[in-house]
This record gives C-alpha cells, structure tokens and sequence, in this order.
C-alpha cells in the first residue's frame, strides 16, 4: 500500500480534510495518511510550493503527495496528476506543483476520467470529489495515464532566480517560515563565508556556519537546510527585526 | 483493524490529544489514527457538530468516530456510543453527534462498562480515561451493545431549519469556515438561480454557479459542497466583508 | 513496527515536520506516524517537556517518542537517544527528556554513529538529517546501543518542587494550557478538599471535585487529570482572567 500525504489550505476545524481523508479510506482502506500540512495561508500557491520542495523527493518511491490550494476551484483551471522520480503528484493546475516539474522524466497528466472522480463533483470542493478519490486510485496502483491525457503545458510559478556579476550576487527572500527565518533564492555554493550579506540593503554580516556562532538576539546569515542563503536572528525571529517579507531584495557582495 | 477518527476542541501543544492517541495504541495497537481536528473552538459544541457532518460518512463502515467536545466534563452528563450506517461514534451526551442521529437505524449506548475504560477516570479529561479507550475496543470489534445500555434520548442540538413561504426562503448562517464562507441551512435544492440572496438584509446577487462567475474581490452566493447555499467572496472573507457570524439572517427571493 | 510520536515546534506550514516524515518513510515504510503536536512555542523546551509527560508512557512499549525542540541546533549540545519503560525516545540533549530519566532502569545514548543518520548533515536541521532516521532504525528494531555511547550525565530541567511546612503547600504553575487552565506542580495528594488555594496571593477558593461543582465563569481548584493541582474557569480561561503565567506563586493553606 503506498502512501499519501496532504498538503492544504483548508485548516481543519471545518471538517474538509477529514472529508478528504474518508473519501481516501474508502477507496484505499488500508491507506496510511499523513498530514503535510493544512496551515497554508488560504490561497498561497507560492507558499504551497516552498512547503512541497521541502519533501516530496524525501518520502519513498510510490508516495502520492496530495496538493490542494486551489483558488480557482471550480474554474476553467485543469486538474493534474504527476509522476516525478517514482513519486505520484494531484493538484490543480495552477503552478504549485512547480517543484517537481523541473526533476527528470517527470510526466503529467489530466485529471479527466470520471471513473477516478467521486460521482458528483461539486464546483467548490474538489479536493474531496476530484483530487482525493484520484489519489486513492493511485496509492491503489492505477497507472497514472488511465487518469487522462498527458500534458505539455502545465502552469508554472515564476520563480525568479538569483544572478551572479562582478558586485556579487543579488537574490530575494523566497519564504518567511514560522521561526521568522527568510529563505532566500541564493544557492550555498555561490557564496563565501567572507561575503557580506544585505537584506534591504542593511547588512547582516558575513555568512555564519552555525546559529551559535552569534549571541542570542543577534542576526546572521547562513546556508540552511535547503542549500540556500538564509538570514536568521538566533533565538528570535529576522522577520520582525527586519521588517520584511517575501519579495525582499538580498545581496552578497 | 479498524481506522479512528478524532475530533477535539484540545488543540496539540498540550499532550491531550497524544494521551488519546497513546490509550488508543495500547489497546489497538496497529489502528490507525486520523486526525480530523483538534482545532474546533474551546466548548463549540456546534461547531464541532458541523465538521462531523463533513465528513462521518465519507469514511467507509467500520471507522470509529471519536468527538470530544466536553465542557461539561465530570459533570452528570452521560457519555455514549452510537452506531449509524456502519460507522461508530464515541462522545459525550451533549449533542455534538446530533447529525448522526437522524440517519436510519441509528442505535445508542451509555458508556458504562468499567471494562471499556481505564481503570482510573479523572474528573477532567475523559478523552483519555473514557472516549480513548472505548474507541480502540469498537475499532478492535467490541460489540457496541457491550459498552451499556441503549439510549432513546440523546440530548440534540437545537438547529432550526430554514422555512419557505411566498416571500421566498428564510434561513441563517450555521457556519463561518477558515475562509470567511457562510455556510447557511438553506437547501440547495430550495434556490434557483434567478433568486436574489440577502445576508443581514444586504443583497450579494443571484445564486452563482461557481466562484469565477465574479470578480476577485466580489461577493457572491452559490450553492457549496454541502449542498446548501454559502455566501462568499472571490479570493477573499464574506465573514470580514459582511462583519457577520454564526446566526445571522439570510433570505432569498 | 513499531510506532512513531512527533513532537516539535516547527508547525507544518514550511514542510519541515513533513521533511522528517518523508525520511521516516524511506527508512520504515511501514511506520505509523502519530503527531503528538508541532504547536510548541518556538524554542520552549519546558513546554515540550511538560507535553511529552502527557503522553509519553500511554503508548505501548516499542513506541519511539520523537522531540525536536532544539533551539541550539548545530551547536555543540549532544543528540540523545534513550529507553525507558520499554519506551524509545531521540532528542537534543537539552532537557526537554527530563520527564523521562526519573523513570526507571532508563538508558541514554549519545546519537554518534553515522550509520543513523543521513549522509549530509546540515547545521539547522536535525530534525530531518539526525532525529527523524534515527528513530526509523530504532523503529525497525535497531539496538540502542548502536547508536552511540551510554551517557551519564543528560543536561536536566530544573523543576523546583512544591514544598510543605506547618503553613500548608508552596508551589507554582508550571504550564498554562490550550483552555486557560493553571497546571501547577502541586501533587494533588498533598491537599485536602477543605483547603483554601492562593493564586498569586488570591483566593480562588477550596479544592473542588469537578468543573460543574461552580458556576460557569467561576475560578476553581481541583485536582486535574495530570495528577495535580490545576486552577480553572468553568467554561472559561483561568490564565486570562487572572492575567497570570508559568512561574506564578500558588499556595495551599
């Protein structure tokens, strides 16, 4: 039995991920499901996105990952399952699957058989009537070209990525995670412990190895656990000393 | 194995909801455990109603249904399980299954048998000490008529319904989800599309088919995946826009 | 297999609990993975502790207890693995198992070998890279003493106890959780009913039995499901009402 997660915005006081789930356990009984998350900001595809580039390709092989921040539920948008280095994707199509577009062979196809779709699809809620029974279907081991056709063109965030030249390297914050961390664009191999590091032009100093290498309170720049240049405040959040969100300009010079 | 649902107002930080969790794996080892929501408001009892209602029949028959929802904890009210359509359910005697108990041929229970709970309960916290393990016993085949004595008077939340006449339908907002949607008790099939929709006596428009029907930023009323009419705001909060909440007067005409 | 309790204060939003999930899968595909909570303030590690002691020895024996609030991340505090009661836990090495080492005949380990943990360490994230393999291994039943060599001398909370003289008891509160309820480390069998509790010098009268023993929106003490002396509001929250927190003075005479 393969597994599922599920990522959303939907909270879950409301019973709409628990809705997701029964539809989940009534196809594929023996499902184990884990929650990815379900505190997305209500409609934050961007913020989906980073959240899956964080593990989809750290579960194993045959893992169906379940995305459903869906602004546009119920509009013209497709629906899409993918598979991508072993790993099975459904989402609507709308760029948060973006992450995995860019791994080898990764195929795509449209959600379109009404056999893989609860009977009624309602215009509002297709994370329980289109995306779940799809990936139940596939954690059940339906090949991902009996769900629909395969596409070419799927929707894709831009995510503009940092640049190089003589002065150094210039980037942005990418994501603001709950400790008030600012994930930047800007590639760990690119950068020098000796750089200096300017968030908003203010500068946070060289690039740090570890949060202690600072006192408590005080900011510094490292290479986090994605790879990239992160600016953080050790024991406090850089966010609120700073001041600034995703979108903000970071150089390295 | 039989799969478990919990729904509780005890939010995690706490190590209530991992108490539950671990008396549950004690006694059914290999159950599974989904987490419906541990979100639902301190003591809103209504609220966790209207998630159960979401979602206790999507799971196939043999899932056991945990609510805790129990402000009056320790008190004289009565715990009970209850049997509907093939699913079980473990919660207190305050209504809070109230959506189950219309469903044809459903049976109830006291929670009595000391030997469905630990051996010592606490006055405050019967999701450990009684909903827990009564739940684990169900998902490991107790029959139900082993845990006590049927019950015909199942305390029931008052939930008035909508009413039709001439003027048109009279109902109200019975629930305000994470987005800011109004969820009403007007029955779609009450509605057509002409109809115009007042909320606190402010007209949103006709009844729309689907989100994109307005403009990002509109009000609009359509007919949502409960199958009753919500009024909401594309990519936005009817709660915030309209500054209303759980009663308030809607009609449509 | 065994299963597997998360505890952190990521939240899920950034994709870091699901990160730690998906390195679990890989390793133990057949885990369950229970969330105890991942709402623990950032970097509080009393409050992690007092959560897990909710918890932690109603699970079954076999269970591995996953911690991970690890404000010194990367620095040079040890990473632990322990047993205790038949229980599995890993965690930095920071206090947050103080609950744990009391019990008895338990055995810490340091978390050494990199056989147990990913390939490439990064300096922030040990959840993902130390944490969550090591306790797929130990899930699979690797021997603890693989891990690493037995450690003596795991750093410790503080946790002044309540204390007795001819005057009555002499404790404090030592969590506020998700309801407003004062926790304190007042054993409950220290107290009469007939005594007279002091929250920061006021009354809130004698220990009662249950909630429903005052009016609804009335202070009490009782004694709580933890075992101890807990101050409460009937339907309401103690915390807010007497504008108190962790630390707080409470006496019993």
């Amino acid at each position: 039995m393969r597994r599922i997660t599920l990522l959303t915005d939907f909270g879950t006081a409301d019973g709409y991920v628990a809705a997701m789930k029964g539809v989940i356990a009534s196809i594929a009984p023996e499902a184990i499901i884990d929650d990815a998350s379900h505190d997305i900001p209500p409609g934050d595809v961007v913020a989906a996105s980073h959240a899956l580039e964080r593990y989809w390709d750290l579960y194993p092989p045959g893992t169906v990952h379940v995305v459903v921040v869906d602004p546009g539920v119920g509009s013209a948008r497709r629906a899409i399952a993918a598979e991508a280095e072993g790993r099975y994707f459904v989402a609507p199509d709308n760029g948060v699957l973006s992450p995995v577009f860019d791994a080898a062979g990764t195929s795509i196809h449209a959600l379109e058989d009404a056999a893989f779709r609860r009977p009624e699809v309602s215009s509002t809620f297709h994370g329980r009537d289109v995306f779940a029974p799809a990936a139940a279907h596939l954690a059940r081991g339906a090949p991902i070209a009996r769900l629909g056709r395969p596409i070419g063109d799927p929707v894709r965030l831009e995510a503009p990525a940092a640049v190089r030249d003589e002065a150094g390297v210039h980037g942005r914050v990418v994501h603001v995670d709950r400790f008030g961390n600012l994930i930047t664009n800007i590639p760990g191999e690119w950068v020098e412990h000796a750089a200096e590091v300017l968030v908003a032009g203010r500068s946070v100093g060289p690039i740090r190895r570890i949060y202690a290498d600072v006192s408590p309170g005080e900011l510094l720049a490292l290479v986090g656990s994605a790879g990239v240049v992160e600016i953080a405040v050790r024991d406090g959040s850089a966010a609120e000393r700073l001041g600034v969100r995703r979108g903000t300009d970071v150089r390295v010079r």
